[in-house]
């Protein structure tokens, strides 16, 4: 038996049919069973019934698999590792950019050591989705195969290129698939150094394929929708809900993973998602490429598709740092600061460290760098007139950014250092959405 | 007209009538008003007419206003700044120690600068708050007059010590009135410090006494009767609702302050908080000193007063850091670190940082440090068994510490490196209620 043949497979008393995949491991067999999902199992344990031959390609897994994930990441060469796989093209479909970076969305379970590495393309997606056919063209395109805690700035601009070259070519919608860590940090950051006349839609999976509760087929497709929809912005679109109902789009700069594993941990920060997807009323109204404008609904204004002209701004600033204050924090930890363009405090309640820490802010800021201040509390905007400390901070030339979180925060630095003329007044302004409207920050 | 007078005040066609207050700028008239709140006006848009001299005692306010909040931190002498104040003492009451250490709930607002600074003893609260009266006897003791993000481990150690004292000499219950930007690190490490046999309350207020608006007397009686409950363990009472209806009483190791500026700021992290105060039917139940046990109800087990004994463990290594990781986060951030005995990182998703990071970890664990992982979700548990980097970070010896909140996940390392023989095992384990029961973490 060879990978591609079609098989019976019996294993503690469960009988399986599926196509057996390549394994980097003889000793384990990979099967990808009918409903999609593939599973390893000890050879061993198994009684295996050929029922097919060759019915099913493998030749981009072998390719794929044979590649070691950890060296794809931003070191590599672009002409290696983008691989643009054009499918069927309908005239009648609107087209959508599948972007692939990486993480458990483009990923397989790589049964070596029983646990998940990244090593798909774009066009390997799509075959395991087999529900985005039909609904549009599609470019697929892998820009990095890496897990999201890997993500560095050198990706973050082949990414948000690579998404200008999409559109200029004339993608109707961009869908990026990306690991879900730093999933928040990439949406936010693309928003910045973007403007953009069509749905940039970021989605990723909390659960592989391969497990029965994955979530990656209806984030997919949900995905492919909202790119196709009205809304001209950077978008984050996951699970809604614990059920398989609704996913949310969340704008990327207000997004944030608040949950370690469920699906629905992604949440927009203080207010409910700029929009909703409901999934199986959009499954069924986008299948033949139309817009499902009946199925996505958006609660407040958003960015019209066409409305923006496209254009990249990809310069970021590296010497941009976050640091968390917390009580009986170290001072040395702001002595390796001093060389910064940028540093973004996570400071407590409305925008607060620890009273001795104001002098090494002061030499910061005479030194040249921009500092912005964030709260931990991550909800409500920093304010700092109500209290000495506040005031003190303002003093020594601190810049307060409302209730951007401070991961964005971050990222907006970095951008706001490399492309703005007066980066401080820029952190104080909301640029792609990022700074709610002012409430009442105190009474 | 003197300090201690009663006046009537007519401002922008509104009249008042209340008590003139000291004040440290000749140009504002401070006002204590018939229903609690101080109001500062402009003396020259005010008309002023005087009632009744001299009908309240204001000689405390006086003395303590004329000291600066500011150097009263933790560098002041013990003997200085704790005054025990002990007001009429009636044998049918329980005996609440009040403790304060400063922050909103126990600050007037200070006219110089048009902003707030701490400047109450534990005697002025009372005086503040005529609703305690009947509840029980108070000892009010000053421990420290600090905002809060000025805490540091001297003032843990003095509180810790102050409660322990309060306890051992007879106190039914402790009442910590604590600015609320570090109230959720002050109250996980007192848990880790103490065993008690009574209810060792924190409050505070989100708006300061003087404001139509203010907190500080439902948080402070929901404290009180909280205190008298007989739930011992290290609770947080504070605002459950935007309205004046419910009181939250969350685990000292499972609260956050998840808002800048709302009065229901803080949260239990994954969970419904252990308890709830109906305000005005325990204000209404334990005005004469008896237990609120019908408006005060728990949602889970809870350690029982008189269960436990009393016992201190004060010592607390200086020597750890929390970290948070993002990406493009500068490695030289981590040189600092070799000189710890513990670090916290504040990771991503299930707990993960750049690959690049790990031998750095490896480095940090052979030169003999903790390293422990929490997750910047704040939600679910980590769980590095999952992928590459993960499993690669426990091989390199990082501990996972199951749900703790990060922060407390710093101050518990602080107090297991100097308390636990085995400190790195104690991480794993719920000590205080910092690790809640195990769920699924993956599927």
């Amino acid at each position: 038996m060879n990978p591609g043949d079609r098989i019976r497979l019996t294993h503690g008393g469960v009988e399986n049919e599926g196509v057996l995949m390549p394994s980097s491991t003889p000793e384990y067999l990979v099967v990808k069973l009918d409903g999609g999902y593939n599973i390893g199992i000890d050879r061993e344990e198994a009684t295996v019934e050929l029922l097919e031959t060759d019915v099913y390609d493998v030749g981009d897994s072998i390719e794929q698999s044979s590649t070691d994930s950890q060296t794809q990441s931003g070191d590599s060469n672009e002409t290696d590792d983008q691989r643009v796989s054009e499918i069927e093209f309908d005239d009648d479909l609107p087209t959508i950019s599948l972007l692939s970076t990486g993480g458990t969305i483009a990923s397989t379970v790589d049964y070596r050591t029983g646990a998940v590495t990244a090593q798909f393309t774009a066009k390997d997606v799509l075959r395991a989705v087999p529900e985005l056919a039909g609904r549009a063209n599609y470019r697929g395109r892998v820009v990095a195969n890496i897990l999201s805690e890997n993500m560095d700035i050198s990706i973050w601009q082949r990414l948000a290129r690579a998404v200008y070259e999409e559109i200029e070519a004339g993608a109707d919608g961009v869908v990026v698939m990306h690991g879900t860590d730093t999933m928040q940090y990439s949406a936010s950051v693309l928003s910045f150094m973007l403007d953009t006349p069509v749905p940039i839609v970021f989605t990723g999976s909390q659960r592989s394929a391969d497990r029965p509760s994955s979530d990656n087929v209806m984030n997919a497709v949900s995905a492919v929708e909202a790119a196709k929809s009205d809304c001209a912005e950077v978008l984050v679109c996951m699970h809604a809900e614990a059920s398989d109902t609704t996913c949310a789009l969340h704008r990327g700069t207000r997004v944030r993973k608040n949950h370690t594993s469920r699906r629905d941990a992604f949440e927009t920060v203080g207010n409910k998602p700029l929009g909703t997807v409901d999934y199986e009323a959009a499954a069924e109204e986008g299948k033949d490429g139309a817009v499902a404008t009946d199925a996505i609904s958006f609660r407040r204004a958003y960015t019209e598709r066409g409305t923006v002209e496209l254009a990249l701004d990809d310069d970021l600033e590296a010497g941009v740092e976050l640091v968390k204050f917390t009580p009986g924090m170290d001072l040395a930890a702001w002595e390796y600061l001093e060389e910064k363009a940028g540093v973004v405090i996570e400071g407590t309640g409305l925008g607060h460290v620890h009273t001795d820490l104001i002098p090494r802010i002061e030499t910061l800021v005479e030194n040249g760098a921009v500092v912005a201040m964030t709260s931990q509390c991550l909800e409500g905007r920093v304010c700092d007139r109500v209290y000495d400390t506040g005031r003190d901070l303002l003093d020594a030339g601190v810049v307060e950014t409302g209730d951007t979180l401070p991961g964005t925060a971050k990222v907006k630095l970095m951008w706001a250092l490399a492309n703005l003329e007066a980066p401080r007044e820029g952190m104080k302004r909301s640029l792609a959405g990022e700074i709610t409207e002012e409430s009442q920050p105190w009474r």
